[in-house]
């Protein structure tokens, strides 16, 4: 739990040695938390409706106790270029409902029973609803996001909106597919996930009016990291680097979800463990039992760590985005999450 | 089928008398052809895909036949006010996508299993495919509206699309409550269906940077239009004015979908007709002869013409709406649509 990622093989961090208290999100969080208190009003203002049930299911989510990582990247990117206007908090908290209307859209799609330890919105009150309240949030974004006036940003949003739909899509065609390639994992986490992390982090420099390598420095730390987030939270589904059976272990697996752990593990595997990969991952033989076993083939490969391993990759890529950029708090807090995202994995 | 609304209560026309003949779309199918036949092409365009699926779900949809009535609104509304560019185009096909979407999920939520004749998407490709196709429209919506660069727009179709679903979850809030009263069955429909007909019509006064009287007298002729449809819509899903079983009659009153057939029916009816009732909605006693025996209790109190009589009324707001602005075809072919969606009952 508390150890964090080794930084050695990372030579731009040479010149500047992390210790392991800088895999952390304290300094963001400490350095957002006025902007936070305002996005977290506006969110509870922005679920408000007459139709009862919708701040109900709104909320039930909303109030589960996320990180809002998202949110805060958007002030944490606009931080970074000097913006004094309120639009980042608009913003932020748009980010934050597109979000939440893909979980609940996700769950529906996942016929998921739990999140974050309590039960899904459609437990609670139906898939009808869950459809029903994501859609009402995603057009609540939509109009933060006209308030906000900027088109640029707009367009940088709504394309992150397409192209989540399109990852999940993806990711529906290939499930049960034991067969997905390493390329086509990554094309997809890239959809679901980073699109909407890079576009969080780009809409910050766009109403900051700041150039544009400053877009793209935040655009391209905001894709690399949201990679690596998926990635560790794939490798957290099998139990992180123990890749023991432990709460909330084995939900992919049971869903027949082809991620990283289960590529790596199928394609190095032998051809015995490549026919019990197909029957667990395409058949649905996949009870503890066979949990147990995909864990043991999984460590025998190498398969969690070297999942951890390409996330520490696409951390340093995030990392290096920012390299070029003055030093400064906000700066070190990006680079902090980076750490953080990696270190949830031990 | 050829019956057409006697308009000989309206005083407004009485200058200017309809013939059968003018309750119809040929006039605005006609003017809108050049420009439909861009929008056409232009959704064919954006809901393409590398993902396989998508093209396939969203066309299964697009394909089946639909009268694209929003969308001609868009362009007819823009005709109105002099508008030369092509920005009608894309927001009159983004209109569309918001309706297509709005219709994936819909079917979803109402466990449909046919539409227009046709399987639902969802029962060919699945639930999980609808919701998630859906998305990604509503995502291709957005981005086409902020292709048309106009703020305004943006602002009107956003608040549209939020409102929309509100209505669709307070429809899900009042199904099976045979208490719902007309104002709440009118407040439903003037948010899961006017809202978006008044929205397209409004966005065509907006980029045509009309003045601020052609923006309200589209918005109200939508608005009251939109509701004037939605419930010749109830009427039919009851056989309209003959009030017979035929092919889809029953499907509103199988869901328990409480729509102003329902609600005139019950508030009329004796205390063993409104046991009928409650049965039939909340305790869904719904089989072909309980839905012979409400089509007899409408029939005795009127209650299919009734529905008709104020959709006539809401048309004729509609009418008047428009009524200041100057002559011309396309004026003529808005207030022909009028007559078009009312004698649909018959």
């Amino acid at each position: 739990m508390g150890v964090v990622v080794s930084l050695d093989d990372n030579k731009k961090l040479d010149a500047n040695p992390k210790s392991d208290a800088s895999a952390s999100i304290e300094a963001l969080l400490k350095l957002t938390k006025p902007g936070m208190a305002q996005v977290n009003q506006l969110i509870l203002s922005k679920c408000g409706s007459d139709v009862q049930m919708i701040p109900e299911v709104a909320r039930h989510l909303i109030d589960s106790g996320g990180k809002r990582l998202r949110p805060m990247l958007t002030l944490a990117a606009a931080q970074l270029c000097g913006y004094q206007g309120s639009h980042d908090i608009t913003l932020a908290a748009s980010v934050e409902f597109m979000h939440t209307a893909t979980l609940l859209h996700d769950d529906v799609v996942d016929e998921s029973d739990l999140r974050r330890g309590k039960s899904t919105a459609r437990m609670v009150w139906g898939n009808q609803a869950s459809v029903l309240v994501g859609d009402f949030l995603l057009g609540q974004a939509f109009r933060m996001m006209v308030d906000a006036g900027s088109l640029d940003a707009l367009d940088v949003l709504s394309s992150a909106a397409s192209v989540i739909a399109e990852g999940e899509v993806m990711q529906l065609s290939a499930a049960q597919n034991i067969e997905t390639t390493e390329d086509q994992y990554l094309e997809v986490i890239k959809a679901k996930t980073a699109a909407l992390f890079s576009a969080a982090a780009e809409v910050g420099p766009i109403i900051a009016d700041a150039d544009s390598s400053m877009r793209t420095a935040c655009r391209s730390y905001g894709l690399n990291l949201g990679l690596a987030f998926q990635m560790i939270d794939d490798a957290l589904d099998y139990g992180g680097s123990a890749a023991e059976l432990g709460k909330n272990v084995g939900d992919d697996f049971r869903e027949g979800k082809i991620t990283l752990p289960v590529i790596l593990s199928y394609r190095r595997g032998s051809d015995t463990e490549r026919k019990f990969w197909r029957e667990a991952m395409e058949q649905g033989q996949n009870d503890d039992d066979a949990l147990k076993h995909a864990l043991d083939i999984m460590k025998k490969y190498g398969a969690i760590e070297e999942t951890i391993e390409r996330a520490h990759t696409y951390g340093n890529t995030a990392r290096d985005a920012l390299a070029p950029l003055p030093d400064q708090a906000i700066k070190q807090a990006l680079l902090d999450v980076i750490g953080f995202c990696i270190s949830r994995a031990h």
